[in-house]
């Protein structure tokens, strides 16, 4: 079979990505490695960018979003036991972030989808792309115990940093920037009302916290935990009295503890890789790269790269701009690394280092002063926190 | 013999002091282990914030600063081959530099304290600070042969890093909080037009660099340099094409090469002394804390401290204001921290570091350009480049 762009992988940059494209009238297919019951058992951070959520609104699936995202026009930075608020929305000239899950987000995104009849291959096993560097690539898999190959003119990685895409892409081609964090975050879901109707991120002693939600009545709580900690060693009992040691008092007493639903370790890392594209196959979101959780840039810079090749292959078949093939790359790169520095640097200042000496803490207390107590410190923190609007490789 | 305040030092910062107790009519004495010319040879950054200014002109030494100092109202900053300006009085609400050899500065000074006939012993040897802890300290010296003893109220510590004050004080009693770079400044002095009406900081991928001036005929540059560099094996012509490798070329047309006067290595560190008091010795400028010459905040520290202990000591004589005696250290402390942080971070931005990974040497880029590019990235270096007000402890 043929079609225009083959998409690989049907997590919601994937998913985004074929709901752009069928707006722009381009033929796409997703194949997907995983069940679609699979990717949607997966929890991940819920903080849109305005970007993302106008995005969303232009892909046709923003009904449910308005309904129920949560708009958030500041959040807390609780500093050892002082709270204090940072009003994203003044320092930001007016923009701000929408609480909404990633799970419901990718939800939206395959009931779309399925509404219009897209056609996607789920559970493909053995996925491989041939000849993306070649003006002719195709994809075959099996499916259902057949094989099926994919005729096409482009293919979208929207597969993750450990998918095929992103190995089909001779290593010698790629320069990747990565970095660790000797820590992860080990994170519990329930079924509480949330601590404060805002974020609480909280720089502590003992270690980093955050406060967080899916909805009003759903939470979904944070703390920096060794790499190597098993989440099977921490009862809920333990994790609530460390999650409230790391609190300012003040937000402690708003606690409310329940049963976990969901407890979890995931390792920080921060990778990029470059270029993003190889020939006529395309790395989107975290097949190109990964950020730590902290300021919840990962499906925002997605959504980002999702924007900018739903242009870039709309000019291509609308207009015939070859020119654009070498755009995706750098404009896709320059907010990357924008975030990835954000993302980084939020980290660095908030989490406790165990190696981290006496000079490095007081440096470290005095930028995050610094950060809460100055306008520019303010507005650099809030404009980088709601991101910047989508860039238009067309314009 | 007897005095109120014991200054240790006759560098600017133990000069400045015993000119602002004159006028507020508190007797001192000056003891320097050095001889005045040696103190005038010293040859340092002079970059003053206006706070500095300020209480040069209340000390009664501003007439020929007023004449001869250049005021500058910006800087520029060089990454890789283009060269940005930072309005500095734009981005600080109206506030600016002052371009002034810290040499002059001692030298005002000085001719001050000679014109009102202010107590000085220089070339002082095996200076001693005695009972720093009790109601009566005592500092003994050796003068032209025969032992001196001066009895006093307080002792002011103004001999910098490795001088007696610092020593004077039980090790077990200070926290020291200490950074040290992997390379050094090589500084080359020479009597020609600078390169531009204003300061160039350049980073570069070979190394920073810095075009500096005295005056409009005494041009001061410097290259970032290995630690254990020796300058002698540093010919001119090998400086000078060094620093022009490191300038953006639209900055280089305009460089007025010539023999250089000095040229010497000075090795980067930042170090911060807690608490700045043992009893009634008050450590003052470098005896409690070091910052890299990067972003010239050394003098200007020393300046806050020796305004603060002057008001200090004010209120204590002449208003009986014995918990003042207690504000000393956190109100130096807290500015300190904000100049070491800047510094710091300034050093970290505009320096190579051999052992700096990709990932690193990214997020720098991505650093400078946010700093250059954005409102907030401006303001803030801008902020902190001029420096905050003096603060009035006895407010």
């Amino acid at each position: 079979m043929r079609t225009s762009v083959a998409i690989i992988g049907a997590g919601p940059s994937g998913l985004l990505l074929g709901q752009l494209l069928y707006r722009h009238g381009i033929d796409a297919v997703i194949i997907e490695h995983r069940s679609a019951e699979h990717v949607l058992s997966r929890i991940r951070a819920g903080v849109l960018e305005s970007g993302t959520v106008a995005l969303l609104h232009e892909a046709g699936v923003g009904e449910r979003l308005a309904r129920k995202g949560l708009v958030h026009h500041g959040i807390k930075i609780g500093d050892q036991n002082t709270l204090h608020r940072i009003d994203l929305t003044h320092y930001s000239q007016g923009r701000h972030v929408t609480v909404y899950g990633q799970t419901e987000v990718t939800r939206d995104l395959m009931e779309a989808r399925t509404a219009w009849g897209g056609m996607s291959f789920y559970d493909a096993s053995d996925v491989a792309i041939h000849e993306p560097d070649s003006a002719s690539p195709y994809v075959t898999f099996v499916h259902e115990g057949s094989e099926v190959r994919i005729d096409c003119d482009y293919v979208a990685g929207c597969d993750g940093a450990h998918g095929v895409s992103r190995r089909s892409i001779p290593a010698e081609r790629l320069s990747v920037f990565e970095h660790t964090y000797p820590f992860g975050w080990l994170g519990v879901l329930s079924e509480t009302p949330p601590i404060d109707d805002e974020l609480i991120y909280a720089r502590h002693e003992q270690g980093f916290a955050l406060c967080s939600m899916r909805s009003m009545t759903l939470s979904r709580y944070y703390i920096q935990a060794p790499r190597d900690e098993n989440p099977e060693d921490w009862s809920d009992d333990r994790f609530w009295s460390a999650l409230s040691a790391r609190l300012p008092e003040s937000a402690v007493r708003a606690l409310t503890t329940g049963p976990s639903l969901e407890k979890s370790l995931a390792p920080l890392r921060s990778s990029v890789t470059e270029p993003m594209q190889y020939g006529r196959l395309f790395l989107v979101g975290d097949a190109a790269h990964i950020v730590p959780p902290t300021g919840a840039k990962g499906l925002n810079l997605a959504a980002g790269d999702v924007s900018v090749l739903a242009r870039v292959l709309a000019g291509l078949y609308h207009q015939g701009r070859q020119e654009l093939l070498k755009a995706y790359t750098p404009t896709c790169l320059e907010r990357v690394w924008k975030s990835v520095r954000f993302s980084w640097w939020m980290t660095h200042l908030l989490h406790s280092f165990p190696e981290e000496d006496g000079f490095t803490r007081r440096i470290k207390a005095t930028e995050l002063k610094y950060t809460l107590d100055s306008v520019a410190g303010r507005t650099a923190l809030a404009e980088n926190y709601v991101g910047s609007p989508l860039a238009d490789v067309t314009g």
